[in-house]
């Protein structure tokens, strides 16, 4: 009997997950991955900690290598392999190795798509201009690296108020750039909660970022003295020696879309909870495709490391003969801008109202830790809550002190269906250096249950 | 009509937190407080930052002052009143004024008893010596300052190892003392599993201190050079300076004893969820009471400080005629340790058998954050859990990084019975940061869901 092939597009998270899961369960079948880059399975979040120097070389943001994959787990990564077209009927892959400049074919019994998402470039913006930069794939991450080593740019755009807009100014302001930012759409960041919201632009003032809220970048081009001229829509006029353009992402679906395969919310590849596509043994996974959302009850597309790689394992698990589920995602998610923290989980205001919750937002500012404990900070939390069951929807927090994981309480919370009033009455461990007596996801969730009532 | 009375003895946080909420439901209720000491409602559990000088002043570790309840809220507070004999059926207590020497009588509607918990002192230690102290009320703690301040310890002896002990230990050592330990029970620190047990013991020895295991102190006496000698069970001497007796606590129950209360777990007043003893309108809250275990479905005596103010609450909520039951505790808990942070929820392996479990025990090791992100520590895991359910019964922890709120994920999880597998797939904040792609509460509970099948 000849051995089964497994094909997967795409090297990252989502693609590698899945190999490493399918190897696992299943040590005869071929699998090979297919990249057009020179890397696989990287830990895309942390770019921009090494554009900031926190993470000091780039191969430490490489998890696995192509060679570790071959040598130690038998799977064939191909870099520098473009794929150019899938035929779901003839279950055959036809690539560019871009080495060579020769298509190659590649047949499969089952493929993944793990094609990832790719950034948003508003018309107008070239990137082809030197100092102008996306943040995506290590490659770019060491142009970019080596070009603020070789110009010591002095002033710095950013396009786009997103987490990675945020993370690249924090990265850029810490070597001494100075920071601009201009956000297109309104005032919330990262569509958060005006209070929570407020927080990150108060952050990004008492930092130095200058940033301009609704106005998109609409024109880059030279300035006479070698810089950078930006027009944004606003009419103003920006100068900087290098731009990074972070105004979100889009699913990397043109393939899957020219092999006929269905596309769900915004032009994600849409898939079932076994990441089965339209076509029959055509699997997809990661930023290029539809996640379940567990709140809304429907796939939804919040393209997010620990998504993809859950998605990853999932196709990996089902093509190996298994019948797993992806158990689903509520858009958690947490960033550092500065020294401030913010996170969320689960639905916005709007996006319970949009869903048809009937649902009420509470406010709560709290200290981090006791009062009297050195490093007490503020922590604000906004919850959005159910109003006839009290159960969990939301939770946003910003603060300088503990909140990345105490957000996670909230995102189980509201997972497991847990109401407020359950909430406020959790046992939670209490000492003087890390809380109060009454923890702020108590206290938030205390004022919440007594405003449902 | 007359005014009702609701009298408090002891100025605790349990006693205080019910005076507060009764206040708050009944802006005409008369409501009295007996503080046997000089201060009520202050941060016990700050003492020992107080003494490392982590918090500046004393006063800092007050929440309310009994100036503040008596304008602003109404309630009488009288310090230095000694209760000495409680007549339920009369509905008086007599106390003793201890500036004036003067029984007085004080008849009440209500009644409850905040004694609180008092260190217990191994037969042979005299707390008369000048260097010996415990760890209790905020007179003594301004004499332990002022002892150290005047004498320069440069040795010190911890007698016990608990949380109190622990703490003290890293006070004292960061103050430049040389600090020696002494625990009567076996090794594990805090009746944790061996594996979490052992960082404690490990942070122990890299910053210094002496750890003694398996020796009750049993004797203590002035030494010829003027120290103090130290004769432990196990037949070896120790000298020292200055002496903490941390070896645990034991409920203030003798009052309640006497006037003829049931007494439950340890010696702890008996109560039911809505804080009420065996006798009529006598309520007890705090650490000197039993208090609902959630998973044991049955009262224990773990005296903490969260379980204390909500006691204390549901009190003040009943005495006003509110039918309030307390929701449970779980024996949550964290401490630090010099730079480890341990913690707690729920069962250990031992006493979820002992209550008939039928559970497993996984011991899980992950890294705080991102495998390259600077400051990434590892975690140490224990979980129990249940077999044929995959219910998680209890965690443990310890670590240097991320592990105070993290222990809180596994409270709620044992709270409200969400298995193994349910919290593997919660879908969690991530960024690097913080946390790998894959929490170490997922990591853990996936280890579990596992080994459960």
């Amino acid at each position: 009997m000849a051995t089964k092939k497994f094909l997967i597009i795409g090297g990252d998270a989502a693609g590698m997950s899945a190999a490493a899961r399918a190897r696992r369960r299943d040590p005869e079948l071929e699998i090979e991955a297919l990249e057009r880059g020179g890397f696989v399975s990287y830990a895309a979040c942390g770019i921009p900690y090494f554009i900031s120097g926190e993470v000091k070389a780039l191969h430490d943001l490489v998890v696995v290598t192509p060679d570790e994959f071959e040598k130690k787990r038998g799977i064939r990564v191909r870099l520098h392999h473009r794929v150019e077209k899938i035929d779901p009927e003839k279950k055959l892959v036809i690539a560019r190795n871009l080495e060579t400049d020769r298509l190659l074919e590649f047949p499969y019994d089952d493929l993944l798509i793990a094609t990832g998402a790719a950034p948003i470039v508003p018309a107008g913006l070239s990137l082809s201009l030197p100092g102008v930069f996306t943040v995506r794939g290590l490659a770019k991450t060491r142009e970019l690296k080596e070009f603020i080593a070789a110009n010591s740019p002095r002033e710095a755009l950013i396009v786009g108020g997103g987490y990675i807009g945020l993370e690249m100014a924090e990265a850029l302001a810490g070597l001494g750039l100075k920071v601009q930012m201009t956000k297109l759409t309104p005032r919330e960041m990262l569509a958060l909660e005006e209070e929570v919201s407020e927080e990150i632009i108060r952050e990004l003032a008492d930092n130095g970022v200058e940033l301009t809220i609704g106005a998109g970048a609409e024109k880059l081009e030279p300035d006479p003295a070698g810089r950078l001229k930006i027009a944004l829509s606003n009419g103003e006029e920006r100068i900087a020696d290098l731009v990074i353009v972070a105004a979100g992402v889009r699913p990397e679906s043109e393939l899957a879309r020219q092999a006929g395969l269905e596309l769900g919310e915004k032009g994600a590849i849409k898939v079932d909870r076994r990441q089965r596509t339209s076509a029959d043994h055509v699997y997809a996974a990661g930023d290029c495709a539809e996640a379940y959302h567990r709140l809304l009850k429907r796939n939804a597309y919040i393209p997010l490391a620990l998504t993809a790689n859950r998605q990853g394992r999932v196709a990996g698990t089902n093509v190996t003969g298994g019948q797993e589920e992806f158990a689903g995602m509520q858009g958690s998610a947490v960033t550092r801008v500065f020294e401030l923290t913010a996170a969320r989980t689960g639905l916005g205001r709007k996006e319970a109202a949009d869903a048809g919750f009937d649902a009420e937002k509470v406010y709560v500012k709290s200290n981090s830790r006791a009062h009297y404990f050195p490093g007490s900070r503020t922590i604000h939390t906004v919850l959005i809550v159910e109003k006839n069951t009290g159960r969990l929807l939301g939770a946003q927090m910003a603060g300088r002190d503990g909140v990345a994981h105490r957000i996670n309480l909230f995102a189980l919370a509201a997972a497991q269906g847990i109401s407020v009033s359950e909430l406020k009455d959790a046992d939670l461990a209490y000492a003087p250096p890390f809380s109060p007596v009454f923890d702020p996801v108590l206290q938030a969730a205390e004022v919440a249950a007594k405003k449902i009532g």
